[in-house]
Order: C-alpha cells, then structure tokens, then sequence
C-alpha cells in the first residue's frame, strides 16, 4: 500500500474513486492515518449539498435513493450515497439484501455508494458520516445522500447533519405509524409518502397534516408533503426538484445557521468522548473503578459520585 | 404539596405507592429534589430483578408483559412496570394505546404502572430509567419490569440495565426482520418468539438459531428460545419460569459483574453530560462558540479544533 496521506488527498482532489475509497475505509477504520486526511480535505469540503433520508424499515427508502441518484445523474451530478446501515451494528457487515438494487449505478463513475455501520464510531456514528460526506464532497461530488433506516435518536442524529432531510412514510403501518410519526415529526423539511398507490394514503397525508399543526415549526419553512412510488418511479422528478426548491428556498443566511448547528454537534460529539476517556482516565488519577465498585455496592449514590470525580477534574462539584 | 425529600422517602420506603408516584415526577423532571431523593433511595434498592423487555413495534410486547405482570401477581410479588415510550420523544406526551390494556391491573395496588419519555433525559435515558426502577424496588416493588420498542441503541442502551433481557420476535417481518435480529442478536437472555400461531414461525425459530450460531456468546449463557402467543396467555407460564430459572442460573458472581456493569454505564451517563457541559462552558473559558464558527467556514478542521480544547482544559492534545 503505497501513497502517504497528502498523496491520497491530492489523488482525492483529483477525484479519483479508488483513492477516495481508500481514505474513506481509513476514516471509518479510525486508522492512525484518518486524522491527517480530514484535516487536509476539510477545508476543501462545504460545497455539496447533503441530503438526508430516513424512516421506518420497509418504507421503500433505498429504492427512493436509487430514483433520486438517477435524476441527478441525468443532470450530469456527480452523486455520492452512504447507507447507514444499522444491521451492522453487532454483526460488523452489511446485509440489507436491497442494497443490492444500487447497482444499477454500480458501473456509473458519477455514483459513490458507501456502506456505514452504527456502532464503535469514536466521537458518534453522526461525526463518522459527516467525514465520509466531506470526503465524498472534496473528491468531486456534487450531492452526497445519507440514507438511514429507523427512527430512534441515532437516526435522527445522522440525518441531522443534512441540509435538506427527507421522511419517508407508508400507508398501513396500523398503530405504530403513530409512534414513528410522532418521534420525527420535527426533523423533515420534506415528508415523502411513498407507496402512494395503496389503500390508506389519505388517511396518511390527512394525518401527517394534522400532527403538523402541533409542532412548532417557527424555525424552518413548513415541511413539505410529496407523494411517490418509488419503485414506478412515480413521484421522484417532483421530489428531485422540491429538494432543489428547498435548497434554494433557505437562503444564505439559514444556510450558515445550518452549517454552523451541524459544526456545532459535530465538535460536540467529538469533544464528548476525547473529554470522557480523559475524565475517567489519566484526569481523574484511576479511581474511577473504584466509584464503579462503590456504586454496585450501593455504598454510594450515583451523583455523589460523579460530584466527587468532577472535584477531581478541577470542575464545579 | 407539602413533604420534605425525607419525609417523601420515608413514605417511598413504608410502600406509599403516591409518594412513589411523585418520587418519579420529580425525578423524571430533574427537579432540583430528585437529586437528594435518588441519594437516599439508592442505598435502599438493587434487590429486586430488572426484567428487560424490547423488540419492535407490533410485536406484543406490551400483551407479554402484561400477562408476565400477572404471572408475578399470581405468586403475590409486587411488580413495577416502567414502559419507555419512543412516541413521547417530540410530542411530549404518551401515545402508546396499547397502554390501556395494562388497565386491568390499574385497581390492583401490587401493579405500579409508569411511562417514560425517551427524550430530554440528562444523564441519558437509561440513566433516568434506573432511577425509577431504583424507587420501585425502594417502594417495594418485588421485580421491575422495563419495556420499550425499538431496537436502535437508545434501546439497546435500556434494555442494557436489566438483570434478564427479553426481545420480542414475530413471524411475518419479511425481509427487515434481517436487520432487526442482526441489531440484537447480542443483548438478549431469552428471545420470546410471540404470535406463535402464526405461519412462519418454525422459519423465524431456524432463522434466530442460525444468527445464534454466529454470535460470540462466551460472556454469558447462550439465549434461551421460548414460543408464545401474548393474547391467550399460552406460552406466558414457560416464559416466566424461564426468567426465574435464568436469573437462578446466573450465579452471584455474574449477577456482581453485571451490575458492576450497570454501575459503570450509569456513572459514565451522568459523568458525560456533567464533564462536557463544563468542558463547552467555565472550562474553557467561552472560546467554545468561536470554534463552532471557525468550523463552519471550514478555517478550522474539527480535531485540531478539539486539540485546542482539550489543551485549554489541561489535558491530553
């Protein structure tokens, strides 16, 4: 393996896709050489627009993604995809079968696609995609997609470092579309009803419309509403240019306010951990276990313990 | 409302189940007495069982531990359930109907019932959830039962303080029951193959003994597998005979390791929070927002910027 990390950068700048492969496999790997390559593409990054793209297992996403990927391809963008994949969280591979279905553009030179799993990621799983988008955005991609699968915190961490976030939701989930709509209603700029053929889309649309009106939606433009079929193909060209409308509707100065939110969560989840290992470790002079011990044994209470270890850090008890 | 933190502990303590009720309150909103009652409840508690209870949505979960509740009633032992709620996340409210079947036990004083959030937790959730099943098993509750849907880390984060962990499976998921079995193969006790009645459920038992087979199980007694159909009560007896004989089988030593676990994760939960919000702050005396800014136009790369900040706290570059 040769090439030393200003190589790879320079070969990225170039834009070519097996160098860009590479640093992205270092960067996920947390590999000793993964810190110099950021450092060097960060400040070459920021230009491609990140779209977000979650929902419920089975809602159709990936094959959305695949649609979406094609419309921007037929305008000669450059598209990079990381699937999130929250299969690999214990098993460490991937193994959603419809990834499958991106191969279509498997031989397309215009598309990236990236498989991430969700766990072991130092400074978060959300810091890890935006270094995979950054890389993907300084090696000559217009557009990066994220693409998660689920609805929990995770989910709305990754997709929240996007400029434009996308819910994708199905008719006849029963009751649990309550839950799941209910605990994303206020990440989407734009909600996709895909499966718009079936029975019930009304109903989704009158719902989803209606939970609208609960949430404080002050901050942002009123999350948008299209429907899709995505595997028709139904739909994409509308949701193609909603997406460009929305970039375009935001305005410089939401824009940096997005920018500067999605800077702050990532120092934020980097910061996090560097000061934890710090605190439990060499900052605090090894009696962590100790507390760990104590606590078990219940002869002290949780928050005593970390006022003590805070004492020790120099911090306020 | 009248009641000092020590009269309301004492209260808790002689099994007043309306000042355990307000105990959780305070303690779920972090009122500034939470501190002083989970103080003197902690010594208290840590001897009854936590009984872990996740999968997802639609699974029967909540039928299950309905019928277990009353499995445990039936040998006359206390019971809290804790129901960790993914709808309340940005509602601010439970909307889990099926909440209202556990209603046949809300007249019978050995049931205590609560739900919680899964947002806005200091300390995390899991953190918050301890707490109240510490109150419970202060406030006499014999065996604490915590459930929640999902199977993202925020739940695989709740389950994780259980002393048993019990996931739900159902036939018929299709193809997304791959990424679900794959995100928590490694947690579970005993998998709970429910609508057991149903076509496909010999496929789902080979599918979960062959992801088994894949699986490091060193750590801890391999998964048991028990069939039940959650709405006619078959299969509920067996199941809670599993528990019991599982946390019977475990042994002290282990039962010690796990909950030296349990005392780690909770003081690095609170720790995290407490250490990073001094480090964002006093710590580095208000330079934090200058990064967040230096980061969004890209004039800084997010780990030298963390460099920065770890030096100013007089740590590790």
């Amino acid at each position: 393996m040769s090439g030393s990390p200003d190589e790879l950068v320079r070969r990225i700048l170039d834009g070519e896709a097996r160098a860009l492969a590479r640093a992205i496999s270092i960067v996920e790997d947390r590999l000793p050489r993964s810190r110099e390559i950021i450092e060097a593409v960060y400040p070459r990054a920021g230009s491609a627009p990140i779209v977000g793209v979650t929902g419920p297992p089975g809602a159709g996403k990936s094959t959305l993604v695949d649609g979406l990927t094609a419309a921007y391809r037929r305008e000669n963008r450059k598209v990079g995809v990381i699937a999130v994949d929250p299969s690999s969280a214990f098993s460490g591979g991937a193994v959603l079968g419809d990834r499958i279905r991106m191969q279509r553009h498997s031989t397309d030179e215009g598309v990236f696609i990236r498989s991430m799993a969700t766990r072991g990621h130092f400074g978060g799983l959300a810091a890890a995609t935006v270094d995979v988008a950054d890389l993907m955005d300084a090696g000559g991609c217009d557009v990066v997609i994220i693409e998660t699968v689920g609805v929990g915190q995770d989910e709305v961490d990754v997709v929240g470092v996007a400029d434009v976030v996308l819910v994708v939701l199905v008719p006849g989930m029963g009751d649990d579309i309550q839950t799941i709509k209910a605990g994303i209603m206020e990440i989407p700029d734009i909600f996709v009803l895909n499966k718009a053929d079936r029975e019930g889309i009304d109903r989704l649309q009158a719902d989803v419309k209606a939970m609208l009106g609960f949430v404080e939606t002050s901050r942002r433009p009123v999350p948008r509403i299209v429907r899709a079929v995505a595997t028709t193909g139904e739909g994409i060209e509308a949701l193609h240019r909603e997406i460009a409308d929305f970039l375009g509707s935001i305005g410089p100065e939401m824009m940096r306010a997005r920018r500067r939110d999605r800077g702050r969560k990532r120092l934020i989840d980097l910061l996090r951990e560097r000061v934890l290992e710090w605190a439990v470790g060499p900052a605090t002079g090894g009696v962590f276990e100790g507390f760990v011990e104590s606590l078990a044994e219940r002869r002290i209470d949780p928050y005593t313990a970390v006022d003590r270890l805070m004492e020790k850090l120099g911090g306020p008890a």
